[in-house]
Formats: C-alpha cells, sequence, structure tokens
C-alpha cells in the first residue's frame, strides 16, 4: 500500500525515517539480541536512548539549565489534573484562559482541586475562533500560575504571541503544536505536551518545569504525581513508557538533522500558507471560520457551501489516499492538521485536490 | 545477533511472534498504507484492535461480566495512588499486607490519601522471604479494601492461594503474575498490572474492576484518575497508549494460540520446577532463601556460597547469552525472571549452566 497522506488530528504521522529505524531494528536493538522493547529500562542500552531524548529535547528547544526535562505518562488529560495538583496553593488561585474544549477541561479539573478563575475566554462572543488579546485578560497578580492552550485542535487557533504574565508564572499545555517552530522557553513556568501530535506515538508526556516551581510544589500529594519525584530520578522513579521515548528519540533525531526547529518552522510555514492561500483564493467556496491573526499552523479548518459538498470533499480525497480529514465532531467542516512530519508533499497534493474539488463542483 | 535468553525483571522478554508481527506490519498497518502508530485513537483500524485487546483480556482471564476491563497508564506505580483515591473512604481504612518494597511502597500512598493499616507483614521476622498465613492476617472487618501484591519481584515470593477477606473486596497488584495461570477474577474486588512483565510493553496498565466498586468509587477526585471515566469511555476518554495496546493485543493472541492460560501455566510450571530443582539439588552451593510453598513461579532468586561467585555466574552466564540474572540490588543474589515469554530451552541452558558451574568452581 502506497503511504497515505496522513492529516490525522493525533496521533498523527511520524517521519518515515524515525518507522524505518524503528522497523529495522525492531527485533534487534543495536546487536544486543533483544527489542528495544524488552531491555530493562535500568540497563545500559536503554538509558542511552532515554538520555539522548531528554538531551534532544534541550538542544532542539534550547531549555535552560533551571528547567527540568520529564518524560511522564497519561497525557495532557493527566497534567490537566497534575498541574493544580502540584502548583495550586490554598489562599491561591489559578488563571485560566479559554480558548477551546481542551483547556475547559484543564479549567474543570484544577476547579475540582482548589480555586480557579478564567482570566480571559473567546467562548461567547466568537466560538472559540480567536485568541484573546492581551488587553482583554483579566489576569491576577497574585495567581499560583497562568495557564494556556498554546493551539486548540478543534478550532483550528494558535498563540501566535505568548501573553505577559509578570511575575506569575506561565503554565501552557503546547500538545498540539510544541516544537513547530523555536520558542523561549523562559518565558514558561511549565510546559507540558503529549508527544502524539508532533513528537511521537501517544503514551509519553512532556513536562518541562523551572526547577523553583519543582521545589515549591506541594508535597502533600502522591509521590507518584509530584514533579519532583520524576526530576530528581530522571524519569526513572518507575518504568517509564520505553518504546514511546525510543521513538521519540528517533523523531527528534530526525528534527536535530533537519536542521533544528528553524528549519521546522520554515516547513511548517510554508504548508500552512499553502493551504490557507489555497482557502482564501475561493472566498465564497472554502472558508475559515477562523480570525487571520489567530489562524493555527497545525491545523487549518475550513467549511464548504454544504454539508454534502464536505461529505463529497472528504471522500473524494480519501480516494486519493488523503486520510484524517473530517473536522472535529463538535464543529464539523474540515480539518487538515500538518504536524511537523506531515510532508509537503502531502500539502500541495491537498491543495490541487482542493483546487480540482471547486471546479467539479 | 542471536536472540538474547532473556531473563530480566521487567521490561522483559516478549513473544517471538508478538514482536515479528509487529516488525512486519509497522510501517503499513493492515494495509492502511500508515503505521498503527499513526493511526486515530478514534478510527476504525485502531478501535478493532483496541477492543480485541480488551475481549482477548476477558477470554483468557474469564473475566465475568460483571467487571470492567480497563486500558490506563501510568504502571503501577500510579495504581498506587489511584485505588485509594477512589476507593479509600474518609470514614473506613484499608487494610494494606507488605510482603515485599512493592506493597510498601503502595501502603505508604495510601497512607497520604487516607487511613491505610498493615494487617499483615513477613519483614521483620522473616526479611519478606515468605507469604503471610491466613491465620498471621488481622483483617479489618470494615476495611475499605484488603491490598496485597501478588508476586514479589525482588524477594522471590508468591501468594498461591489468596486470603479470604469476606465482603471486603480484595486488591491486587498482579504486575509481575498477571496470567501466569488461569485465576478466579470474581474473588477479586480489583486486580492491576503493569504491561511489562507477562502481557506486553511498559506504559500500558491494566485494570480489572467490579462494577459496583466503579459505581460507588469518589466522585471528588479529577475525572481522568475516576475509573468510572474510562469504564464509560471503553478506555477511549483520552488517547490510549495505542502501540502498547496493540503489541499487548499480539502478545494475548499469541497466549490464545497456545492454548490459553492453563497451557500458559503448565508451561511455567515446568520452568519453575526445572530452575529449583537445580538449585536443590546442589544445596551447599546454590541456596534459594525462599521457604519452599512461598517460592514464585516468576522470579527464581538464590545466592552462590560468595559474592565474588556470584559475580562471575553472572558474567559468565552474559557470554553465554543468558542476561538480567543479576539480583535486586536492595538484596544481591542471582535473579532469573520467567514470566511467560522466557522460553523453556533458555530455562534448560541456564540448568545446564548452573550444573557446568557448580562443576567448575
Amino acid at each position: 500500500m502506497a503511504r497515505a497522506k496522513n492529516f490525522n488530528a493525533g496521533p498523527a504521522a511520524l517521519p518515515w525515517a524515525a518507522l524505518e529505524r524503528a522497523q529495522k531494528e525492531l527485533l534487534d536493538f543495536g546487536g544486543t539480541g533483544m527489542s528495544v522493547m524488552e531491555h530493562s529500562h535500568r540497563g545500559k542500552a536503554y538509558e542511552a536512548v532515554h538520555n539522548e531524548a531528554l538531551q534532544l529535547v534541550r538542544d532542539l528547544l534550547k531549555v535552560p539549565d533551571d528547567y527540568d526535562v520529564l518524560f511522564l505518562q497519561g497525557g495532557a488529560s493527566q497534567q490537566f489534573a497534575v498541574v493544580p495538583m502540584n502548583l495550586l496553593e490554598a489562599d491561591r488561585s489559578a488563571d485560566y484562559v479559554l480558548t477551546g474544549a481542551w483547556s475547559q477541561k484543564a479549567y474543570k479539573e484544577a476547579k475540582l482541586l482548589g480555586k480557579a478563575r478564567v482570566a480571559g475566554t473567546t467562548e461567547k462572543d466568537k466560538k472559540f475562533t480567536r485568541i484573546p488579546k492581551q488587553s482583554e485578560l483579566e489576569l491576577d497578580a497574585n495567581a499560583a500560575y497562568v495557564h494556556i492552550t498554546t493551539n486548540n485542535t478543534i478550532f483550528g487557533t494558535q498563540w501566535h504571541e505568548f501573553p505577559s504574565t509578570g511575575k506569575v508564572p506561565l503554565v501552557a499545555d503546547m500538545s498540539s503544536d510544541i516544537m513547530w517552530r523555536p520558542i523561549d522557553v523562559s518565558k514558561f513556568g511549565l510546559i507540558y505536551a503529549g508527544a502524539q501530535k508532533n513528537l511521537g506515538p501517544s503514551g509519553v508526556t512532556l513536562v518541562i518545569v523551572r526547577k523553583d516551581l519543582v521545589e515549591r510544589a506541594r508535597k502533600d500529594i502522591p509521590v507518584i504525581f509530584q514533579y519532583r519525584t520524576h526530576a530528581e530520578n530522571t524519569s526513572l522513579y518507575n518504568t517509564p513508557p520505553a518504546f514511546g521515548v525510543y521513538i521519540l528519540r528517533n523523531v527528534l533525531d530526525v528534527f536535530k538533522q533537519a536542521g533544528g526547529l528553524a528549519a521546522i518552522e520554515a516547513k511548517n510555514r510554508e504548508k500552512a500558507q499553502a493551504l490557507y492561500a489555497a482557502i482564501d483564493a475561493r472566498p465564497d467556496f472554502y472558508r475559515c471560520p477562523v480570525e487571520r491573526e489567530s489562524r493555527s499552523t497545525m491545523n487549518v479548518v475550513f467549511t464548504l457551501p454544504t454539508e454534502e459538498l464536505e461529505a463529497e470533499f472528504i471522500a473524494g480525497a480519501q480516494k486519493q489516499g488523503m486520510i484524517g480529514l473530517k473536522g472535529h465532531r463538535s464543529v464539523g467542516g474540515v480539518r487538515a492538521s500538518i504536524y511537523n512530519a506531515a510532508e509537503l508533499a502531502w500539502v500541495q497534493a491537498l491543495v490541487d485536490y482542493m483546487n480540482d474539488f471547486h471546479k467539479g463542483a
């Protein structure tokens, strides 16, 4: 079967070279006569992979020394709870900026665990079709932290400039756009991301957290949920999701070989610009509901004149090997997710198809 | 490289056929032009794997209909906290039977979350070298649950008969011996197990829990940690560790093809008997510190007359392709972990080596 042009929202496409490498050594990792899955997480063979993966995160994102890099489990959904468990104090509240379904879920877990308030939202007026401006945020100067979701997979919006939060730590769920470009990690108190969009397979969660937050985080929560437990044990307190970390290592190595995040960003911008240009060229037919300055480079959402045309569009694309284009069930429409590993050639094929489909309709 | 004779304590050997299957279709799963890692967890291709894996658990363990089968993340270490979060009530305490390092860790998390008491331990008199008898347990008839660790990887002990707990639900960490043989699931309120010993790769946690416990479990804890969340969503509330579940499916299918758990048990008993016979045949040289009736069929621990001989034994074994034989750092000695996927031929090679080593010493 020819390789699919994979526009899945996540789990999503992975770099071919990362998968080929995994296939080649799946039964015999580095001449050890075992699969990497069969190695002890306390052994040298796995430890080298683990440490290389941690270092690749540091190198690619230029993570400052006063930050810990952790590999955890449970995805962003677990971090929705673990962040407030660690950082929410009894006498303070946390500020949540709501820009879509995921930030709403994060807010809900925080409210259950302590005090949390909405510091900004674009739900009511714009149904999450834009990111709020700094001037719209009502930030509490005494908040334990401010939480944002940097990219919203369902609504196709993305924070292109991060909010200023003064001395209050900025906590960001970057699950769907981590490493899409270089960022200044020092602007954040904590970054978390499920791996399954830009970094690897599902089952690995990346957390980058400033050491002073790890140190002052709560100690009256289960040991397994304390960031310090994992920071003190190089993410080997308990058995890590070893194969997931191994694939993530393979993926990050591909990014490094490709020239790092600046090169990744250039490719991502080219893909997004090609798609938005195809939409904007036929405004009576294709329509992106997202305000221009909030458009996501990762999830390009658009509608066609009717639901019937949308269904026809998606079915026709599938026949040409383009999969995963159906919008989220809560909003409908079309969604092309073009994470780091989505090929430019796939996007070009989709653009051609959009042009042909418009002509034929 | 020849396949290693893998005696790792976990992550450990996986069935060759399960790995070969994974390698064959790693780049193109079922003719979809994508790796199984690249599929959406909401798509038909992955969903079929997910449901087959759930059904294989039910079939192999004959799980009654009034139990939910869940695939979670975080390993047993996370369940140490999640069990009491769900089941420990403010006005009741939980009983913990301590038989080694893992049950001690489970007890520690429970104490942090509520009331927990030690209902039995073999630490003081016997340094965990045996499992307590029913008559030694001091069970609280009003306990929220009784917690045991069915197999102790470090000390090489195993519960061969499970304790009677009356109406109090029995909660069992079966991480290191789940599916080593058929069991009567109806005797348990909840069973949990990290996959990385008997079932698959690390990163997947199996939970089997009686539905009435799911229903009455606490609702004032984060949504992500409530068993009901995952029970109500077929373990697809959030993105599952999809590749791990896929490998687990492959592994369980191998068990099914081999004749199910009765056949697995026969093979496991043969392996364990061969090793213990080799130890017992030379009692002045090889010595198993575990009381006979508590000996584990999964982790066979033994010592040699001196630490120098142990080091020589382990190094010599490694030269013959037998790896993972070093005892846990906290107890030393030799440990042969012979989980479901460890081959009888490997055990026979180890027995031969033990005989030769004794002769040469």
